[in-house]
């Protein structure tokens, strides 16, 4: 009689009775290498196993690219890894620093994912701002440094002059010596073309090349990922390195796109990367999803210099799996992230936050108008972004468009070039563009959008000054504004979703800060020529500071993003850590709800979803599924199809059991009693069957074709004439997860999101009748979402 | 034959087939008196039902007090009444507007939580200003003016001598017209602890007689019933109306003991108020709990003026179910709440917060050193405080002293008062001790402990004041400060827990507060008279304001409130909310991270959670189990037990079906196919049962003691003698809850906790073996708690 003596997880004794028995076999677990096995098996035909597991096993991995993953199994299999250092850690002090080192291990691992994404966020700032401005000329005191840094060591006081500082020099101007002639224009222009066209080509090029997965936002995968679904090397240090590069010159090349959602991409990858130093993480997909949960936190603590936020995005939008311990972590990965970027302090002015603003002037009740009406334009944006994006790049998944990525890329690079280069709010980088629609004008600003008409017999206090008429320099950037709103909304739509590293953060945010901008000064200046009419009546006197265009700038860009991405409380935690202040969270709050609610009345879904559901992506949302149906309308097989393929416990041959892993692609099979009862006693993963088959037919004599395969306690009485059987019992699952063909789905849905399970067996009285896998629930659900689009509007 | 026609939740068909079928049968709830309902059942013997479930039934609720309720039977409640809206919004547009306002009811509860909450708190913090001050004197132009308000219309000008303006007049001084005499101190001594003793008695005994809910901070209890458990009352009209007043008194009374506990609590009690209005909530005792976690973040939101920091202290302290729903409506609610209580703006300064700091001056990095050893006292007072806190609670519930609760609180408030009078730093309410401790030593600070002496010849900027040497009013106050805080320290463990509301919040803040702050005061002057020292000579150049004294404060703060709690991102939110900004959030994190694991090192258990387990609820908390028992080990009935009461589906009588649920008082019973087979078919329960036979009995001929009653969907065949027989399946759960007996238990408690099961049926290859209930789970993992208390330290 041949034992096969590994055992799959969550089984941790064949023979029940003994729980708290200390037997060593019980917890020999083949994926899991960590700790050198100690085959101190009392039972026969052992040993030799292990030489077995060791070797590689390249075709029966624990799970394959593009499965999803077992969470309870996982789970199960780290509380062993953990019972067992514990009571290792008894045995000798060198154990017991060893577990202490174990049970500290995640701090070091968030520690470092802080350390490494806030470099790579401090130096792909400064990367970008380099060459943003490489477009336009170049520094000849030093090339490498940006237009800013090159006239800081300046002697022009005033900030206006300082931007013309002899060392920086533009493209024309360094070629021909001219600064100011037509032709001048001309050669800058095509340069900036140029320039842009190369960066993006190299991005484009790279991607293609070396690191296919580095293109697009990555928010979509990797929310689908930590659902539970694996995709090999989506997060590998290729991608990383290849995500970071592309990322710096996709950004530089002037296109519509923001470097928030790919740096959330990028911390995943060091995530990933340190998660391989620790056999923790790196064996584990369930905690390392937990690891990878707080590095996306880091990733947007990175992006806008907001801790809090981050975590709450990470919590709001992208986890799946959020225990409590995991908040800790995060918040600390991301505290560490920001601080290391602070140090790093590549904005120059030591701040945290990527848009540093400061006002002085509280809202008024009446101002909710504005904001609610900003709200509304950004739920309108949300859902034509995310209905024209999604047209677009079903569009190109099912034409000949998406077979020229490349091309595709220069030609949307060189048509925004085009169009960019003459307005000078799209000409400068978008970051640029927002900061300066946020601020407000200060008695010091130069810029076009604080051209108002001062009265000359007021005094001038530093911070308090009252609204004044608009001057022409206002109403040229009102056009100015109004245009690139036009070509920002797009060529944005356009934008996402092309073979390069791609956020839609900024291009929504400033969309959202123009059209904020725009509706801001229309306020103001209303308010300063009507002043006598009674809405504004009691709060804006003449002369009174009243309204600030630069809050309703950050109003339109908070509702845009939350039309967008459906997110409200991380958004507006995000814009409470930009601008430093509790002061403004009700205006805030009010747009991105309202936006949240007229995005929501066109369509439930956010750009992410939109993007999973496009790409086909096992992505189980937190959505309440409200259909009557029950488990038995979803189980396969179904009516009229073959009947499901099971082993029995006591009568499969070693031959049956080949062909039916030759013949079916199944993750796992059924074990019951008998054919003719069907009565369930658990399942067996095609894996080890595969390991079990194969090992027991190299290693051990006697087992061929037609020996009996048992799963039971006892071998079965059997001619003498049969050869040996082999027994499997320790590689049965007895606890395989049940429901009755009763169960309504919308229990089996909640259990499958709760639980993290991959397949769950149908029985009635005990009785097998079918199987549900994550992708019939799936499936499924998709099936009553088209048939009854209506019922799950309001919940 | 007879047909019982209402239906158990969570099966929708009893024939399967159909699943899309629209029947209107299939929706009669019984416990859903929302919708009147429509019986055209096409099967014989309805109707009649209707009449009958429409009687009040006090003896058979839906759940009983004190019993646990079962989450998923209350989502699939709440899914059906969804669906059967939606379906009827289609069919006139009033039914579509109802539909609306169900859909934005929630809405609406969270803004009369947050108008209501934010409303009593501001209306408790006038009214403890007012009597706080009344322990001590009175206002003569209008006696319900506390001492600030009194004298904010004084003509003094500096803060000094409008502290003594003539309109507020002590005790003594307006009994006897001496202020400064022997005489005078001790009449005002004497009527400070008469009024301490007045308040303290007033609120014990309308505790005692009115609301014997009301006491203590009520968190662990709400913990508790979130987690899904009914307690009748304790959310009721009644305790709300005492625990505010007496909130008011207790705090008044200058016990040890803050409001902010007990302000959750009252949060709550508005909450359980609004959702009687919504049947939609108070027939659901799911959804009910999504109102009352936001409530809780209401709560705190108000009680530290942190609408963030209140919304995480929800997700990380108090809610068991928190879905992304209820995060987006508590940020809502607490928002609305802080607003509110701003608008009564209680503090006369416009400001949010409960303390508004301001510091001027960075940290530095040598300066974790003391941040840390400041984490170190916290985890250790938190573990004190714990420790102590419960062996006297234990001693009080197990003695003659639990008899005596009034007696107990007068005696408490007498020490206190004649301890605290002489202290200056005890003699004032906490929170201002609190406030006067973080503050910075401006310009303008008259306190005694900014009594630093001045360099005569140093020009005094406004708000950057250099280190100075300390004055002999700061070593006078460091010595009373040290006093106050070994009072604190005793006092408060013998404080909370008494029968009055008492929050431990702000007592534990001021501990770590007067530390911190004495720490602080110790290492500016170390680094003002030695800052030629290596570790300040790089960051302390003489005549720098290197150090913040009131940071130390705020850091103390933060780690002793963190030893106590164990919460730590909510903690560091909140107190990132009250600076305003994230320049201190690392010193804050330090302490509060360093003060959780010096605290966990002794104990894994907070506060709160360690009177859970006192009290003995039955709360199921986030730790993992790491045992490997099986579900065999912990399911009845144990091996020398009586088998299970279960009914068979077609051969149990009448009678026996009333013996067994006279002689039992389980929930509900299994139904099997018969008692040799023991196949699961499924569960009924008790209170169905009841109602089911008792209808029967009362309303239709024919059914006797000896009819049998079958589960099944025909009749059994019975011999002609027989008396009809009485039909049950539409009572009969279908899909009830099933593991097999080799699921290890961790699995098992993953799935209550995850799912919110009531109980669970465990079974081999679908024979029924036995249950396991909630209280099963939680007996089982206390056991293995006790047996291996290590084993939990590390994870």
């Amino acid at each position: 009689m041949i034992e096969i003596t590994f055992r799959p997880m969550s089984v941790f004794q064949s023979d029940i009775t003994l729980c708290h028995s200390e037997v060593v076999w019980g917890e020999t677990h083949f994926s899991l290498h960590l700790f050198t096995a100690t085959p101190t098996e009392e039972m026969n035909g052992a040993g030799n196993l292990m030489d077995f597991l060791d070797e590689p096993l390249p075709d029966v991995g624990t799970y394959e690219d593009f499965h999803t993953i077992d969470w309870l199994r996982e789970k199960s299999r780290d509380t062993d890894r953990h019972r067992k250092i514990t009571n290792r850690s008894k045995e000798s002090i060198w154990e017991f620093v060893k577990s202490l080192l174990d049970a500290w291990s995640g701090w070091v691992v968030m520690l470092l994912i802080g350390l490494l994404s806030g470099t790579l966020a401090g130096v792909i700032d400064l990367a970008v701002d380099w060459m943003t401005d490489l477009k336009e000329g170049v520094c000849l005191s030093a090339f490498w440094y940006s237009h800013e840094q090159c006239c800081w060591t300046s002697n022009e006081t005033t900030f206006a002059d300082r931007d013309k500082c002899p060392q920086w020099q533009k493209w024309a101007e360094l070629m021909t010596g001219h600064t100011e002639s037509a032709g001048a224009y001309v050669l800058n222009y095509f340069l900036y073309v140029l320039w842009a066209l190369f960066f993006s080509f190299l991005a484009v090029s790279l991607v293609r090349v070396f690191a296919p997965y580095a293109c697009g936002s990555g928010i979509p995968e990797i929310k689908t990922i930590l659902s539970g679904f694996i995709i090999r090397g989506y997060l590998g240090k290729w991608t990383l390195l290849i995500k970071t590069v592309t990322l710096v010159l996709a950004v530089s090349s002037g296109l519509s796109l923001g470097k928030e959602g790919p740096l959330v991409h990028v911390a995943c990858c060091c995530g990933n990367l340190f998660c391989s130093l620790f056999s923790k993480y790196s064996k584990n997909e369930g905690k390392r999803r937990e690891v990878l949960s707080a590095a996306a936190a880091a990733g947007v603590s990175v992006a806008f210099g907001a801790p809090i936020g981050g975590v709450l995005f990470s919590l709001e939008e992208v986890s799946y799996y959020f225990p409590l311990k995991t908040l800790w972590r995060s918040f600390f990965a991301a505290l560490v992230a920001a601080f290391t970027l602070r140090s790093i302090n590549p904005f120059g002015n030591n701040r945290l936050v990527l848009f540093y603003v400061e006002y002085h002037t509280p809202w008024y009740m009446a101002e909710l108008v504005p904001f609610i009406l900003l709200g509304v334009f950004g739920g309108l944006w949300g859902t034509l972004f995310i209905r024209g994006n999604i047209a677009w790049c079903r569009r190109r998944k099912t034409t000949q468009l998406g077979k020229y990525p490349v091309l595709e890329v220069i030609v949307v690079t060189g048509i925004t070039a085009i169009l960019a280069f003459p307005n000078p709010y799209t000409r400068r980088s978008t970051s640029e563009l927002i900061s300066e629609l946020f601020n407000d004008c200060g008695a010091l600003e130069s810029s076009q959008l604080c051209d108002y008409i001062n009265n000359p017999n007021m005094s001038r206090p530093e911070d308090d000054i009252p609204d004044r008429p608009a001057g022409p320099g206002v109403y040229m950037a009102l056009w100015q504004l109004a245009l690139a709103l036009i070509f920002k909304i797009v060529i944005t739509i356009f934008t996402f979703g092309m073979k390069i590293p791609s956020g839609l953060f900024i291009p929504s945010m400033a969309v959202g800060a123009i059209a904020g901008r725009i509706v801001g000064i229309a306020v103001e200046q209303m308010a300063y020529h009507h002043h006598d009419w009674i809405i504004f009546k009691n709060w804006c006197r003449p002369g009174a500071d009243c309204v600030t265009p630069g809050l309703y700038a950050m109003v339109g860009a908070a509702a845009c993003l939350g039309g967008v991405t459906r997110m409200t409380v991380s958004l507006v935690v995000i814009m409470f850590e930009l601008t430093g202040g509790l002061e403004y969270i009700v205006p805030l709050m009010a747009a991105a709800v309202t936006s949240k609610w007229v995005a929501d009345a066109f369509g439930k879904e956010g750009i992410y979803e939109a993007h999973i559901r496009l790409n086909g992506y096992p992505y189980l949302d937190q959505d309440e599924f409200t259909h009557r149906t029950l488990a038995t309308d979803v189980m396969r097989p179904r009516r009229n199809e073959p009947p499901l393929s099971v082993l029995t416990q006591d009568s499969t041959t070693v031959e049956d059991v080949e062909t039916l892993i030759k013949e079916t692609d199944y993750n796992g099979f059924p074990v019951v009693v008998s054919r003719e009862s069907e009565r369930l006693i658990g399942f067996v993963q095609r894996r080890d069957l595969i390991l079990a088959i194969k090992n027991a037919r190299q290693k051990q004599d006697g087992v061929v074709s037609n020996s009996v395969v048992y799963f039971t306690e006892d071998a079965p009485q059997l001619p003498a004439s049969n050869p040996q059987p082999l027994k499997l019992r320790r590689i049965l699952n007895l606890s395989p997860f049940t429901v009755t063909d009763h169960t309504p789905m919308e229990t089996v849905v909640d259990i499958f999101r709760k639980l993290g399970l991959r397949q769950c067996l149908v029985t009635r009285s005990g009785r097998l009748l079918g199987i549900i896998t994550k992708k019939d629930v799936l499936r499924h659900m998709a099936q009553m979402m088209n048939q009854d689009p209506e019922s799950i509007m309001f919940n």
